[in-house]
């Protein structure tokens, strides 16, 4: 769960420059590199550190070479190159359209807009070795700056000092500046709002003695994101109620854990893990009926409003979900909500995200119909009423068969205990 | 120092409002408040959270009217304005221009985007009793974190450590999240470089023993900004060197801070720090000559390329330096820089930032200009090149007969030395 992109993730992945006003060429033919950069006046020293040479760029990015900016119309006239691919395409996210590079002197070249965009959001679908390192680590630091909130938080904190906890670790100890996205610490019935810490509801709360937490936060590292949640009882002991939902949802990601690997129908992945869960939610006598016809009534998408997950890499919701060669988005409430409906390929990275929410307006929304409301046990679901929610996310790495999963925290009911009554 | 500005501040300033697509409109005559919010689908309560209905707004923003933002052409209409005034005006700092208001229905009215800007941004110049109580409190916050920091730090930490423990104690025991400016902790000879820490130098150079640091980070609270720095050396123990610089940059500290009072001018204030640090490093072996000819040949802009402080408050740089109705910028050498001109008046809020740095290319100019070499003692000066620098900046109210400092942290070498060994 996260919501943030940020386009300037194709030059990150393509050339890892942080530094800004800087152009990229790749010469299809040969993969030769070349990197234009900013001339800054000789004054910005003072203020923002030595200048680089245009030698210190070539070493620093590993580019094949690098000139000034100012003279890329003059550099790649030489080349003599019979198109210009640009990159401008829709982001599925945010519906926004990367705008393609542009310098003067760009009308005397050939300029194609159309075919980059495609080619190259697929390459990002499919983590290189080297990208897998490094989402590796980045999920590592944030399993751990997790574990160190799980740990060390007791009754009484704001929900925000868990945000604090984990930003200082992943930092500190991880080297991580930034987070993927902003952090969700939802404690009691804020576990329930999916965008949960925006700046109207920033994680402020006070955090009660028997409430829930779900915490959904995920460091950055280099540009690559992780994006992990935890959901624990804040005092580290779970009541029956609290074990009854955290099982449903965890036995969902179990079923997907289990089932995800290459060929399989991302689509299919998410209505099994609502199915599952809603099979749990019946045996713990919240539901009632043939849990086909919940799944075919839309009940399903009452409990967990999103999709089950989504690509992730450079940004967050990672690029290639709905590109035009792709399944379309699905029309099933809940599974409308994917973000992608591909089938899975090796070397795809994803969040495996079920969950369970007890949202006061889809609850009514529910009661008040006849299709859905036949399957509820009043009684029960009163008394969840305001429990809040459940989620848990992990990033795993797609394989030929099966997943390999970079999320390092306790999972179990029992895990999570043991680990919080250290 | 720092750098950012947000011209959403003025809203923040006027209705202190997180939730963003909302309007307001304050009544002249009357000084009522009416609040515009938008009216979101109800679907919205499941991503971001219950909804606020119109008069939990009104008691959120104490407010004496709210509506909703697509109703706002009757409502004015309603009250019959002769003349609506929009906020419309130049930020001095990034040149931007803040946009007026605009809505649909807005051309019936008598409309003045001139008259409302250069009153409100005086209004913020003059701080309220109780802008001062959140002000006073984002600084002691700040300065805790500071004093957290060098109480932690040793040799071998990265500089972003440093910036973590300041971010972790400004949120967890503060409740900033957020800071006013991107952390600059800059060690050894990264400490001469003013914007460092930025996306190109994220302060990710390990810091090695013997070196100094200067750390300039301020939490943020309500909008509203704190701005500090810290030097030091990361051992806790001065060297004569690093004594010697340190304390030139405290006597200039010290000489404004006892000189800074309303009907003081602030290039004055700017003139004197210069003075009387020059006349430090003269008495330490650096300098020669007479130190009223090194002010008028520009020496000090060498070593303190930068003002001497800035107004602060909702925005770090804040607004109302040069009004129309101000002093124009001046054009000597460091000076020049200076973010205002004005002569000082109580309720203004301003850092006081003295700073001494040995930066290569400005020692180099100096050199190579004999009306400047000729103070250098060269082979002192060459024994500072990899010094690095060092700045001390406080945040102060200015009173009707001095100042009011906020910022409360160790400042003498023995105090610093005290703190840093417990």
């Amino acid at each position: 769960m996260a919501h943030l992109n940020c386009d300037e993730s194709y030059f990150m992945y393509l050339f890892g420059v942080t530094e800004p006003g800087c152009y990229g060429t790749v010469d299809v033919a040969s993969g030769s590199t070349t990197l234009f950069v900013p001339r800054l006046p000789s004054e910005y020293a003072v203020w923002m550190g030595p200048l680089l040479s245009l030698d210190d760029f070539k070493q620093k990015y590993e580019v094949d070479a690098v000139y000034y900016a100012d003279e890329i119309d003059v550099k790649l006239g030489e080349l003599n190159p019979s198109v210009l691919l640009t990159l401008c395409g829709p982001n599925a996210d945010s519906g926004l359209e990367a705008k393609p590079a542009n310098f003067k002197g760009i009308e005397k070249f050939v300029v194609d807009s159309d075919i980059l965009f495609p080619v190259i959001a697929e390459c990002r679908v499919i983590k290189s070795p080297a990208e897998v390192e490094v989402l590796r680590y980045v999920a590592k630091v944030s399993s751990d700056a997790h574990k160190r909130v799980m740990k060390n938080i007791r009754p009484g904190w704001h929900e925000y000092q868990g945000e604090a906890e984990f930003l200082h670790h992943a930092y500190s100890v991880g080297g991580c500046r930034h987070v993927s996205y902003t952090c969700i610490c939802g404690a009691g019935t804020n576990s329930a709002i999916l965008h949960y810490g925006h700046a109207g509801s920033p994680n402020d709360r006070l955090i009660k003695n028997g409430e829930m937490c779900l915490f959904d936060m995920g460091a950055n590292y280099n540009g690559y994101a992780a994006d992990i949640t935890c959901s624990f009882p804040v005092n580290g002991k779970f009541t029956d109620d609290q074990k009854l939902i955290y099982n449903a949802v965890l036995a969902a990601r179990d079923a997907v854990c289990g089932a995800a690997k290459e060929g399989v129908s991302w689509v299919d992945m998410h209505l099994l893990a609502n199915r599952v869960m809603l099979g749990e939610m019946k045996k713990g006598g919240l539901l009632q009926g043939e849990v086909d016809e919940m799944m075919s009534a839309g009940l399903n998408g009452i409990f967990q409003p999103h999709g089950l997950g989504h690509l992730i890499g450079l940004d967050v919701h990672d690029v290639g979900g709905y590109l035009s060669h792709c399944p379309e988005r699905p029309t099933q409430p809940g599974a409308n909500r994917l973000r992608m409906a591909r089938t899975l390929m090796a070397g795809m990275y994803v969040t495996i995200e079920p969950g369970c929410y007890f949202i006061e307006p889809l609850l009514n929304k529910a009661f008040a119909d006849p299709n859905l409301s036949k399957f509820l046990v009043k009684e029960e679901i009163d008394r969840f009423r305001n429990f809040g929610g459940v989620r848990i996310e992990d990033d795993v790495l797609i394989t030929k068969t099966g997943i390999d999963n970079f999320t390092l925290v306790p999972r179990t009911v029992e895990e999570i205990e043991a680990w919080m009554a250290q």
